[in-house]
């Protein structure tokens, strides 16, 4: 008998299964197009396995109210097709198994608080800076979520004093993700991060925000570790940015870890979210 | 056989007694002078009660954190004879009895949650405005802490662009605490709140804070209840204020309860702390 876990990302579907809940036994990623054909692919894989609960993390936004009518479904997602549809439903129709669900940043965040980079800790935030940015939470040892889940890539900063783009988020135009998401940077600097120098000025505005975003974190969760994910972030010359600006910032008013190990990549790399989901799979009560 | 509540303000502390862990059936109010002579008056009220444990929720900083070598202090409080401050230490050894040990915001929030504005709901923040700010949450039925407890109310806002005063906090100069407890407003206006026009533009421009605020916890928490108490909160007409410019800020991005019952006042006022305390004593584990 086997955990199912689907990562469902807005380009690609991740399904794995597990007997322990913890080793990835069998793997496949799905390009994520419509639901149907999308989940034509899921269920092909999970359909040789007799499954005894699924973890899923997906992108949203997503009902994770159990008291709303539309739980189990993704909600307002511009993505073509995506809009409101019953994702949970068609999984319990297909396997009739119990299943958690949660956000993919969530799911990430649960991984790498259970077997990566916040193992040690009793708590943890897991940012993804991408082509948008997503963040989850892991508090008293289970995700955050509340009457919905957090949408802290949207949170307000306060704009970098040289910095005069207008910011590119449809909702609050220069919000976290409106400032300093991928595509942020591109619109901004006319060409995309990784074609920027190491050393360009672009670097330390991209860190003003981000670490902007983790001092409000810190002040509102007191998380134990920051996981900061995502292609953005693989410009790694970020990290003692995002520290420096982070801690002028703070100004040593709350105490914390050590800022090396507390502001940190991803432990388990883009396993996070999978591993997330087959855990939260083993955990799931009927 | 009674359960003990200490309310431990900065100006006064409130003790309490139940013997169901909900009704108040004696109280005492005591100056917070120094530990020594406030304490002298906290033994005096409860040595004559047989406890069963005790709730304390402490102004702050404090120690939360049980692996540390300080969990039960008070910390770096400028309050003179208080810094570092063996609270918890001096109570267990008068009364030897389980204790649960948080602060006074996250107690108001306990209370509020399981007897008063939020009681129909799985999570709230309760924030007071007054001479600081300060925020307490409870999520999952918990009150909220991680590393460290939250200090909500040094979050960094923007600044409203018709707003010149430099703010006033001692870190941070013009976070939210700097730019909008009570001190921020007598300092920017020349006079007390309490003296000014009920219309007046400084109320637009607190609220314009306070909202910000709200939008920031939502996206990372996603209380169902914000209960907005404290001095600053007697201005009453600063509620449409608020929730005007936090549907604004937050511009429909994600579902909120109906916004009215969202953002109220404290239901049972001034008894939310030590409610909170009594509960948490109730609830303590030897």
């Amino acid at each position: 008998m086997y955990y199912g876990a689907i990562e469902a990302g807005g380009t690609k579907f991740v399904c794995a299964v597990s007997r322990d809940g913890a080793g990835i036994e069998a793997r496949t990623s799905i390009p994520t197009t419509t639901p149907g054909e999308t989940l034509k692919h899921v269920f092909a894989f999970f359909d040789s396995y007799p499954l005894i609960s699924m973890g899923i993390g997906s992108f949203g936004p997503i009902d994770v109210n159990t008291d709303s009518d539309t739980y189990g479904y993704i909600t307002s997602t511009p993505k073509p097709g995506w809009g409101y549809f019953d994702f949970l439903g068609e999984i319990k129709d297909r396997y009739n198994v119990p299943t958690a669900w949660t956000t993919d940043v969530n799911a990430a965040a649960y991984g790498e608080f259970r077997e990566g980079g916040a193992r040690s800790s009793g708590s943890c935030v897991y940012l993804t800076v991408g082509t948008g940015i997503g963040g989850g939470a892991v508090v008293d040892g289970k995700v955050l979520e509340g009457f919905g889940h957090p949408e802290m890539g949207h949170i307000l900063v306060r704009r970098h004093p040289e910095d005069e783009y207008g910011g590119n988020c449809p909702y609050h135009a220069d919000c976290l993700e409106g400032m300093a998401a991928g595509p942020a940077i591109e619109k901004r600097h006319g060409q995309t991060g990784d074609m920027l120098a190491a050393d360009d000025k672009v670097w330390e505005i991209e860190a003003y925000y981000l670490a902007q975003a983790l001092v409000q974190y810190t002040l509102i969760l007191r998380p134990e570790v920051f996981i900061l994910g995502g292609g953005v972030m693989k410009q790694t010359q970020l990290f003692p940015l995002i520290r420096q600006e982070y801690q002028r910032l703070l100004n040593s008013y709350v105490d914390t870890p050590d800022i090396e190990t507390m502001i940190t990549s991803p432990a388990i790399g883009d396993d996070a979210a999978v591993t997330g989901c087959l855990l939260l799979a083993a955990e799931v009560k009927a």
